[in-house]
Formats: structure tokens, sequence, C-alpha cells
């Protein structure tokens, strides 16, 4: 494996741009080749089958592109796919990391009794977060939410509207439910964005010893992409300066300009049709 | 043609149900073939050229099952693809008849001013209704807005939270643009479903005398439907129940589970899984 190799990160769409630049940042020398696969976005709203479909395909194309390492940047793709392109990936020797499992193993070692989670309906579906947490502490209590509207929120920027992004904040975290939860996981790449802003709700609705501490899981992915890069030498040795392309699967202008949401900078996205290739062997 | 054949319908999702139900109400023994592309849900967010592929393939489905009459119940569709499909469907004798142009009419024999127009990003681009709306009222002013949110908050259940559905109504209509519009067309199949919610919002914030009408372009159309069938003798003669069915691109539970908001009543969907298919020569 080249050590100058890109790492690949795929997405449903331009969500996964948080992880990406999460990765970016810890890791300035690295190449990334990103993957954001607009033309079926929302994965949330798709059937796990499709969504395999979706994510071997795209495996497929990053492999082709001599990834080094792959990245599962979107929580629903995450949740259904990780165990069959962990599969796929077996004997080819290039780790993959989901979004999902760091940020678990984080929470658990805060040793908490009832955390919560917050991500779009088919990651709730799957029960991929609670099952997770319970396997690795079996007594940990949980409560998990769908809150899909908030990702359309986020991209179309009415969370800049601090009255509409309270009132649905507020919906969706008012549950009883919630009460007593000391942590709270944001399970979709678009929640980092109004990560202070959930902070700020519990703190005006919650007594100070109830305030819960809110997970993302950006950071949390960038450490462990870190960690297995080092472990298996293959950190980008050379002081370049970096090498990042964004492809999607069908462009559109909307998109490129919410990558600066995301990206914290707006960001030139290429055109890839991949669904209308044939299929690559690799 | 065969008077008894299907009427066929489709929309990116769901959402178009809203138009079938008005078909079905006005005719009620009329068959109905029902397509939602859930596969590549929602259009508004997918590029001109993907969206008139995927209308062409769809249309090539409800021609094998053939339909009579066919209805982009999408007002995204309809903006790209109507005139692609009208020369494809040319010699084939098949009427076609999309969701913006009855509306378009109605509106223009109410001799307004100034009219808005709300719908998502894709259709307000695509400038269709000031384009279609002046072509017919040259001097007419047009004030159109993308407010997309308000189909995930449908498709999610949210508006039935007064609170949230009220600040992002006040959040999109508070426009000093729309302060002297007389008429407001929803220029998309989910916003019937909060169309009194929207006429309230101008109650309260505006002098009655300044209460535009609201227009919803589902009962427009099915009267349109009536209208063609009429004149070319395509009615369906005989009394019987009807038979509906419910196709969808890719199938998951929770659309399902959302027809009842727009039809009505809970439909069964079946999955057809139209991609996956070679290409249909009619």
């Amino acid at each position: 494996m080249n050590n100058n190799a890109p790492i690949g990160i795929f997405d449903s769409g331009v969500g996964g741009l948080t992880v990406a630049h999460a990765i970016a940042d810890l890791l300035p020398h690295e190449n990334i080749i990103y993957f954001g696969d607009t033309a079926h976005l929302p994965y949330g709203d798709k059937s796990a089958e499709a969504i395999q479909h979706y994510s071997t395909k795209i495996t497929d194309f990053l492999l082709q592109r001599q990834c080094k390492l792959i990245v599962i940047a979107c929580n629903t793709a995450a949740s259904v796919a990780f165990r069959l392109l962990k599969n796929y990936l077996a004997d080819k020797k290039v780790p993959l990391i989901n979004v999902i499992e760091p940020v678990v193993r984080e929470v658990v070692e805060a040793s908490f009794q009832h955390v919560g989670i917050i991500a779009t309906k088919r990651t709730i579906q799957t029960g991929i977060y609670p099952a997770t947490l319970q396997y690795l502490q079996p007594q940990l209590q949980t409560t998990a939410k769908a809150t899909h509207a908030l990702v359309t929120l986020i991209e179309e920027g009415l969370h800049h509207n601090k009255k509409v992004l309270e009132a649905m904040i507020e919906h969706y975290l008012s549950d009883p439910d919630f009460d007593t939860i000391e942590g709270l996981i944001l399970g979709c790449t678009h929640y980092p964005i109004i990560k202070q802003d959930i902070a700020r709700y519990f703190e005006v609705h919650r007594p100070n010893s109830l305030v819960p501490k809110i997970y993302d899981s950006t950071e949390t992915v960038a450490r462990r992409v870190k960690v297995v890069l080092e472990t298996q030498n293959l950190l980008n040795t050379q002081q370049q300066t970096p090498q990042h392309h964004f492809y999607v699967s069908d462009y559109t202008a909307a998109f490129e300009q919410i990558t600066a949401t995301f990206f914290g900078q707006k960001i030139n996205l290429a055109h890839f049709p991949i669904w209308e290739m044939p299929i690559l062997d690799n």
C-alpha cells in the first residue's frame, strides 16, 4: 500500500463533509477522495438493500482510485452496509472505518446509565446505536429518536433562523424519554452544525446537574483514522499540500453552495456519473 | 384507446397522491395507476437531466400498462420534463397533463397584479411558474420563493406541531416581497396539506383587504383531467368500483405509513424495481 495514497470517504450527500473536514484538520498532509451519492440522497429514505448496493459500488470506485483506507461517513450506510463492506474488503487489506463505532466506544468509556441518540429514521430503525452500545455496556439504558427534519433544516440553511431551529429542537428534545439522559449522541453527520444550539436547549431547560454531554462523531472518527494509519504504517510522510477531490453522482449548484456549511469553506464538486457506468471489477 | 384503461399518475414520491386523491374523488369510476419514484426522491435535489431520464422511463412503464392519459403530478418533473414527454407522446395519442398549467390558467383568470409562488428549489430555479403566468398575462408581477423545508416538515408529520409549523411558515412568508401579493400558488403537491395554516398566517398578519387567495393545484388538475377525458370520449362508462394500483421504485414502510397524509387513507404500495429492468420499448 502506498503511503501517499488517498483516504476515501463516502456519504449519501454532502453531510459527510463534516467528517472529511475533521480528518483534513487532524491529518493535514493526507490526500482525500470524497464521494457523495447525491443521485440517491437522502439514504435515510431508502431501503437497506438499495443502500447496500450503492455502498458496494462506491467502495469499488474508491478502491479503483487506490484508497488506502475507507471511511463510511454516513450513519445510515454504516448501519446497514458496514458488515457487508467489511467482508468485501477483508482480503484487500484496506481498513474500513465507520462513523458509528468510534463515538460509541467514547460514550461507553463515560460509564453513563442513560444515553440518548438522535439520527435519521433509517439509522434509528436499524437499532445500530443501542445494539452497539449495549453490546459493550449491557446495562446501559438508551433512548433513540428519529429527528429527520433537522437534516433538511440544516441543508436549507433554516438553522440560521433561531425561532425555527429552537422550535424544532424543542419539538424533538422535549420528549420526556430524554429527561434522564446523561449523554446525547448526534448520530447524523449534519448535526455537528447545530451542536451548540442543542447544548443550549438543555442548558436552558435543565438544572446544571442534568445537562447531558453532547457527542458528535466527526473528531472521534478523525482520531480513529489517525490511529489506524499509524498502526499500519500508512500515514503520509510527505510534508505536502494535500490534494482533495470531491465527487458527486449527480451535480447541482445547490450542493456546491452548501459545502461551505459542512466543510468550513466552499469547495468544487466534480460530477462522476458512477451509476451510468459498467460495474468495475477490482 | 380503451375507456376502461387506467389514468397514469407519477411523482417523485408520495406527495402526488394529493393529486391522485383529487382525481379519484372527482372521477370515482376511473382506474388509476400511480408510480412514485421513491428510489430518486426528492426530485427537488436532482439535476434536470436526471429528472428527464427518470420521467421518460416512468412514462414508458405507464404506457406499457396501457394508460389512456398521463398526469405529471410532480411540479419539479413537470417543470423540466413536460415538453420532452409531450414530444415523446405526440404520436401515441395519449394526452399528457401537468400539475402546473391548469392552476396557472385559473390564476390568470383572476386578473391579479401581483402573485406569489412557493415551491421546491428546483421548481423555483426553472422559473416555470413566472414564465407561464407572464406568457398568459405579460404585466403580472410575480414573486417566487423556494420553501423546500416545508416538504420535509409535512413528510415527517411535524406540521402537527403548530409551533414548528407556524415558525416555518412565518420564516418563509414574512418575506416583504410577498407584502402585496393578491394570490399565492402552492407549487408543490405537499402543500395542500397545510393550506389552512398558510391561509391563517395571512389572516393574522394582514388587514382583511390584503389577504391573498391561496391556490392549490390538486382539484384544478382533477377538473382538467375530467374535461380532457370527456372531450376525447375516454371517460370510463362502466359504473364499477375502480381498481387503483400504487407502485414505488424503492419500498419502505415509512412511505406506506405517510400515504394516509396525502391520500386521505392508508394504501398499499407495491415495489416495482423499474431501475433494475431493461429499457422498455413501446
